[in-house]
């Protein structure tokens, strides 16, 4: 049995990566379709896309990062359990409902409603973001650089789910600082090294 | 010629699965287009895109599960022979019809109809997957795991295969009855080690 | 330098076939989206897609059919040069033009004119394709293996293009007779020894 | 550490290469969506989709030629950095737009003000091409190919923004003429020596 290789039948890590990465191309290129080119002329037709447009840039950047994460994440993983391959699934359909609730955040101008289904939808992979990160972290590779990352990414993702869920209330007060949620936690992601390793590190 | 190499110009067992990746990656991203946002505000006209939901998170563990099957049995695979491209082209057509009848499903609102359409969709790639299985089976891997894989995996089939087709008389008592049918196959195969094989091996 | 690999800055092989691969599942999986789920019930509605569902059987046929071509060919590529370049993205443009005409071929019910558009964008692809062919011809594999093949994918070739352009005047006295040609080169690809060959070679 | 292996957790640069290149094949294959099919028979109506589709033949080239770029420029890149990661992204994110600006481009039929839309997002691009180019620069090999290629590209990269400026006046005077500045920068990347290098080589 090679080090990354197949167990008895089972997909290579590769292949679910491979599957995983066409996927997460398809989801994040199909959400540019909802930015529909407006029949009539003149700028302000262009101009009433702006809140779709926003949507669509804070979907595309989120989604970006959960394609670099994942791939940090297999870059770990040494086996393909059948945990692992039913929760990257579930991670996938979790992640193929962003284009929705983006079209319904840009479709409903940052409505109160929308802006809670759309910091619901980006809540929704975690729930099988953190069970697959639990079983790369025992099944995958066990090295001192393996480690830290987990303990870095770990603290990031209750970082995330936190800023989220505070998110909620905050729609109810002001949709648009639910949003500025959404854009803390893309950002608190982007950051090489994050003001929370910082903190704990030192 | 290497172990899973070329022969004579044909692709090898590495591009096929490629390319088969693809297609089924696509299939099963697409179908949420049909999760249209409603372009009027308030949760009751979120709501009534309950049945298009559900059919979807059917339809995505469907090809979720077929994809993985795809990989284990290719795993087996070991030369790439005309009968095997032309019956995995078949089977990638067959899969390809899914995102029409869930879209039929979810928009017809489980009827009748609809149910039967749908049974027949999931029943169709049966027809290009146990031939492709019985030409993997008999070009491909020979060891211990593969011959216990072929033995699990066709007793899953002939039980997939009798699930579907019981689901089409009831489908006629009650199409929640037709749906439920298509869930248990979905559950059999989601199983790492099915009841089936509990029976057969004891 | 590698065997298949990069010459100062060139895509590799692999990565030309992995691109291409890319496109041709894409391509042959949006041509579904055409196959719309009828919003009425009923089975007369459903019936209604039929030219829908034979033009789509027929250019996921087409381009399956070109797939395993183009991975034949590319088996016996060698380096990449920027013709090979230029006219492989020439071939996808003309393989991405399918979707349009099966939609206007089954939405038009096999009208004339749209059989006579069908048959010229099944024609197109070969401009690029024979100089394509041409290209790794000279500049890839030159075992017997590989001009065997040369020989016998240009005598296809050869017939394709002389049916397809048969099938033009054809179509004007019936358009299924049109289609008929497309069908039978498909055929022709589809064995895996065609007739020409056994006449040629005896 | 391999050559072009992971750091620390890093997607090795196979994988980024593999995921734009996803990204990139649905890019360029949607856009064939815009070409809708008429419903009515007759050439007329298809005589009617020329803008349409003149501005899809621009579009695919443009993203045909932005995928060899990319590729070749990747084949110098040694390690995945961070900023390689987020540039390479937000290339990725300014291509995503083409789609939207070409449907634009062919609906008003080439007006002012969509020739300027257009030509904007064929600028956009560079904003992150260019860093792109400065990273794989001073993290990538350094042969003496390399640094051929990159002194090449650069001068290509500065005529090619230079020319999109000046169609920007020019769409001014008449679109047609922005356009034309389109077609011309294709032209230049096209070419396997463009006119720019012989004049300073010599």
């Amino acid at each position: 049995m090679s080090d990354r290789g197949d167990d008895e039948g089972q997909p290579g890590v590769g292949r679910v990566e491979a599957f995983s990465d066409g996927v997460i191309a398809i989801i994040i290129t199909i959400m540019v379709l909802e930015l529909k080119a407006p029949e009539q002329p003149g700028v302000a037709h262009l101009w009433r896309l702006w809140p779709t447009f926003v949507a669509y840039v804070l979907s595309f950047a989120y989604v970006g990062i959960y394609w670099v994460n994942h791939h940090r994440l297999f870059s770990h993983a040494r086996c393909v359990t059948n945990g692992l391959v039913w929760f990257n699934l579930g991670l996938l359909f979790a992640l193929s409902l962003v284009p929705f609730s983006t079209a319904y955040l840009g479709g409903q101008e940052f409505s109160r409603d929308a802006t809670l289904v759309y910091l619901a939808t980006m809540l929704f992979p975690t729930v099988f973001y953190t069970p697959l990160q639990q079983i790369i972290r025992t099944t995958g590779a066990r090295g001192e650089a393996a480690q830290r990352y987990h303990r870095q990414t770990l603290r990031k993702g209750v970082a995330a789910i936190v800023i989220y869920l505070a998110g909620i209330p905050l729609t109810f007060v002001a949709p648009v600082l639910g949003i500025a949620c959404a854009g803390l936690v893309a950002l608190l992601w982007f950051l090489p090294r994050s003001p929370i390793d910082a903190w704990f590190d030192g």
